[in-house]
């Protein structure tokens, strides 16, 4: 299927211009753009009135041509452009792509280089993109230095984690302006595989909050992320600003660029009301259309999986304690079992016994293949196989029980962060999986990356990621990756691209836990780039720690996991739980069972970060509803307006919700079921215990009462 | 083919012991071990009872374990074999592997760290490697330092090219010790993909000479070069020395290890007979046995190709002048052709045509494929497509027409260093090959390497050309590697590497020339690796120079260029020049049309490094002898003893010499053809011209008269 185009153009217009301004259609941003007495080009932003970016700058800078003064601006261009185009899965059934767009084209007078910036200016907000055209005084750069600014108003609050060129899997900081250096001081150092910027710095997705009477949120962002290296931002916290920074490779390089260049899109979503961050579809819209002719192939889905139990209990990813054992090398058949590895055969049939009988579709094994005896990234130059099984996961077997059960077994490829040896072996890799009857593979890039000269975010590894995806797609294979650069909305233009983690995800519940309020402010930030695979589903909200030996347990309560299937949205979910916790909560889990992972509709109807969501979504293959609604570590009461319904159409609405007593600290496993009939003129008030949430499914009544 | 071992074990005896010492199988070498007061492992060894190599350390440093010192001698295991083995080609049918080895085992009694070293003792010369069993102290090692030295006993004279992490491709220096300083400083920024090594360095395969009135010959190199970064040799003027120097990367790391490790054989090749030195097979023997079940498809050949006219025409690899053109981005059918590229369909026609008329097997085609307009390694992500031919070469016709003619066309993969991007397009390049009928590929790695973080002897490196080699194998593709690490016997092991370039090779007579003595020290260095594709048979010695515009020409009388196919052995001989200059030279030509490129037997009759070599060689496939005869500068009588031939049988012998008045600077074209009977007792005086050189075919009279 491809992506349908509904597209109204306007004249557009090209005059010469010392100065270049648009609005967006609904003329509530207004845009423009100058240069300064010293050439430099220079862009400001408005909402409503209000500055929201004020004189920042805008240029490139490499040895071989400098993109940075003066220039005088010598023209523009300007479109309006209005169309819709259907993703293959998403939030929403069509997305419209609606936006003023000012190409400015800067000369230099003395150098006599070209740059031009184009501005896409939409009713949510603004995207920008460096596009150095063809021209004689430049063909290669070795880009250092991208200049862009965006310089703020006032002292907003940042929600944001610390720049690092190899990891994003931090709790958000909630910190003014001024107060960044202390607050980001403090992750130096909490992460195996980070190497933390020196500068005071942090990630996008980041969002901002003014701190005016009616503030204003502000997504900032990039988007198609490619052939580029990854932007994090510096902060200066006593202007207000936020300068690009590339990442560099270890030669200290950002990107090898040969003209023409597109860089990725700049973003800023804006609004006054918080719901328009999440709902903004912006960065979608700046990527390409999908680049495939057939998407058939690409199926969302709910998945199971061995896993959880390697955090949660003794069991292992490694079939031998043999720290020495080397892949492709030992005769693992020969060494000796540790006698708790969990992706053995009999295991994973119970798994795909629980996926059949429940009518999920996926079942993830984790540590298959040979390699996990020890974790020895960047010292040891192949980590894994992707074709060689442990002795005790028979491959071809489990093949032919998942299928006779009409149940797919998802691949786990880790590769240690040596992403030139899985280029090496992808061709096989990905051979083996169809041999094997596998149609979806999560990839993961623990450690630190060979090609040693590269990081997880810069241009090589950002490549290299594409590589991988389009490589999967010439096999019709569907992927969801770990440790990978940060997603940009390249899931439009590779819709095999299924999820990322890119995130502090669920996994730390098991070490560390991870604060009620995490799963508040991703959909503000990571989530603008795409959907995340943050493994939803934990019921049994106690466990032991396998890292201290104590009880330990999540911050959430049982009904707000339900809540995190729709205020998460992605296409392919897992249920993370063992089977048996969840035969043990068989009426919570049939919520699990029932919602959707792909949308036609979505209205986010409460929403501030790092304090709550509200959020209900329309299955895209039935007529059913879905709400989720999660709060911080404090009670709340949702307001739920129903008149997303059809008028005049009676509905029974199943609630998951929190016990009156329940607490995520001290009761958390306490969830009531409950039903109510609904109908677009029903409004209530849901309680959510601290740390906690409400699911609920929306039937038309006569399906519901069947 | 798989090759066949003859072999007769002694039996094997394990001692403990405080020192070790044997001798070789003939009792003229001798070598003893021994550890110092710190307990630090050393060497040394005499010929004949001379001391050549003397106290020389041996021994390993990373941070996680340093194999250096606190070692005693804990045991020695002694082994004598003798066996016979079959290359699938080369310069003899079968090859005797004759040694006495001795396991060291060294043990400390401090940190608990165990290391071996083995050393074999044959009787042209010692090998030894380090070999770090599995054991408890130690697991990950990142190699900073290899502690082996070679302390030399006097002022010996080195035959050296200066030390450099990415090229090879130097004139040879013949200097003492004390004046390796200076000379090496001459080559400084030579070479456009050069990293000069910072200290005094040389590389291996290196020469030295004794000053000693019967003087001695020592080759020092390494054989088996796999997992492990390229060695060269710091030098120590004053203290006669050579210490080892591991290629780092660019993150100062020389390799990283896990246990077990067996690094390369560090190998010493003596003699007081200089033809000894090229006559000495002991790194093959050092190298591991072919590791493929069929070698059927292993074909030596000579070949002609699209390719000199490069160099001495105005014709171009590129199809356009367009500079900014980007593989599989321009349409190619679009842009407009500059009208003298070389490797179009009726040029290549034109050297098949020839090829099938003269019964060459091959026909190599460079500047085939999209990608040749610029030149920009290291800053292009991608500079070459594999699989996408100009459209003025039409893959499909000359598949067919080459095919129709019983000729193969050489496939050219130019990397542009791009490792990391041949590997992602590795699988795609050979599927395009042998859906084309392709069955031999020429490898290039011109420039700065990528992934960035390598050299071109980086441990990374050595390993990507091995997985290109074992690949190729896969696809039954032979492959020839420039600018690829340094042989290292390895075609022993993989018989489908059939040559490298490594070394500066024939085209550099099209740009400052090679003097006639580089082709007389080559066979005693850069040779014995492996085979080199050094591309012989300069016929036309006067050239268009299109660096300067200027006549130029080659340093090589024309005889000379013959007498090439003997002194530079290798399974894949070149005839470089134009099929219209070998017409012209018809009678001279027929010497390429015979000469073989595998040989069952090799008799090296006269050797001088730098100075002079003579050698016969007896076709695998026939009874003909062939000789080749080069000289210096300098003019010189070779005396040719032929009795190598078989007692009692009458040879005619062709003989393509320099005509009376030939000289390689004045009158290099003059030469002469002649006949004259010859049998076992035969012994003749033939003249070469100053750069000259005479090559000899000899058939049985029969056969020859017929």
């Amino acid at each position: 299927m491809r992506t349908l185009f509904l597209a109204i153009f306007t004249i557009c217009t090209a005059i010469a211009a010392s100065s270049g301004e648009i609005a967006s259609p609904d003329g509530n941003f207004r845009l423009s753009i100058n240069t300064n007495t010293e050439g430099e080009p220079y862009y400001s932003l408005s909402y409503k009135g209000t500055p929201v970016i004020v004189d920042s700058r805008l240029g490139l800078q490499s040895p071989e041509a400098n993109f940075d003064k003066g220039f005088r601006i010598i023209g523009t261009d300007t479109c309006h452009i209005d169309r819709t185009w259907t993703p293959v899965w998403g939030e929403y059934a069509e997305i419209r792509d609606n936006f003023n767009e000012m190409l400015v084209k800067f000369g230099s007078m003395t150098s006599g280089l070209e740059m031009d910036i184009r501005f896409r200016l939409f009713n949510d907000g603004l995207g920008f993109r460096y596009e150095l055209p063809v021209q004689d005084k430049a063909n290669y750069l070795t880009l250092k230095k991208e200049l862009t600014e965006f310089n703020f108003t006032g002292d907003h609050t940042l929600y944001c984690i610390p720049g690092d060129y190899d990891t994003d899997e931090f709790l958000f900081s909630e910190v003014p302006f001024s107060g960044t250096s202390e607050a980001l001081a403090r992750y130096k150092g909490v992460h195996s595989e980070s190497e933390s910027i020196r500068e005071t710095a942090v990630q996008t997705p980041l969002l901002l909050k003014t701190a005016d009477k009616t503030p204003l949120y502000i997504s900032l962002h990039e988007a198609g992320l490619i052939g580029y290296p990854g932007m994090s931002l510096t902060v200066d916290s006593d202007k207000r600003s936020l300068s690009a920074l590339l990442t560099p490779d270890r030669l200290g390089n950002s990107a090898y660029l040969q003209l023409p260049v597109l860089t990725p899109w700049r973003t800023l979503i804006v609004s006054d009301d918080a719901r328009d961050i999440l709902a903004s579809q912006m960065i979608l819209n700046l990527n390409e259309p999908c680049s495939y002719e057939d998407t058939s192939w690409i199926k969302p889905m709910k998945f199971v999986g061995v896993w959880w139990e390697m955090f949660v209990t003794d069991a292992t990813w490694s079939y031998s304690d043999d720290f020495r054992a080397k892949p492709g090398v030992t005769d693992y058949s020969k060494i000796k079992p540790n006698g708790h590895h969990a992706a053995n055969t009999a295991n994973v049939k119970r798994y795909i016994d629980f996926a059949a009988k429940n009518g999920i579709q996926g079942v993830l094994v984790e540590g298959w293949n040979e390699g996990w005896e020890d974790w020895a990234s960047f010292k040891k130059n192949r980590q894994f196989l992707f074709d060689k099984p442990y002795p005790d996961f028979d491959i071809k077997e489990l093949q032919k029980y998942a299928a006779d059960k009409g149940v797919q077994i998802i691949m786990h490829h880790e590769t240690a962060a040596n992403a030139a040896d899985y280029e090496r072996n992808l061709d096989k890799a990905f051979s083996y999986m169809k041999d094997n009857g596998y149609n979806a593979v999560k990839t993961g890039y623990v450690g630190t990356v060979i090609p040693r000269s590269e990081h997880h975010t810069s241009q090589w590894m950002v490549e290299h990621v594409r590589h991988v995806i389009e490589k999967a797609a010439d096999y019709r294979i569907m992927v969801d990756s770990h440790e990978a650069p940060k997603p940009t909305g390249l899931c439009r233009t590779y819709p095999n691209w299924l999820a990322q983690e890119s995130a502090r995800g669920g996994e730390f519940e098991a070490f560390g836990g991870n604060p009620p309020s995490h799963t508040c402010i991703l959909p503000f930030t990571r989530l603008k780039g795409g959907p995340m695979d943050y493994t939803p589903g934990i019921f049994e909200i106690h466990y032991w720690n396998r890292e201290n030996g104590k009880k330990s347990q999540a911050f959430t309560t049982l009904a707000r996991q339900l809540a995190l299937y729709l205020t998460m949205p992605s296409p392919i979910q897992m249920a993370c739980d063992f089977p048996e916790t969840y035969e043990r909560f068989d009426d919570a889990f049939q919520f699990i069972r029932d919602v959707p992972v792909d949308w036609a509709d979505t209205r986010y109807l409460e929403a501030e970060p790092n304090r709550y969501i509200t959020v209900a979504r329309l299955d895209k293959n039935s007529s059913d509803w879905y709400i989720g609604a999660i709060t911080d570590d404090k009670e709340r009461t949702a307001l739920i307006d129903f008149s997303f319904l059809p008028k005049g159409v009676k509905y029974v609405a199943t609630i998951y919700e929190d016990a009156p007593d329940a607490h995520f600290m001290t009761n958390p496993q306490a969830y009531r079921i409950r039903t109510i009939n609904v109908n677009s003129k029903t409004k209530i008030k849901q309680r959510l215990a601290p740390g906690g949430g409400t699911a609920i499914r929306i039937a038309p009544a006569q399906i519901a009462n069947k």
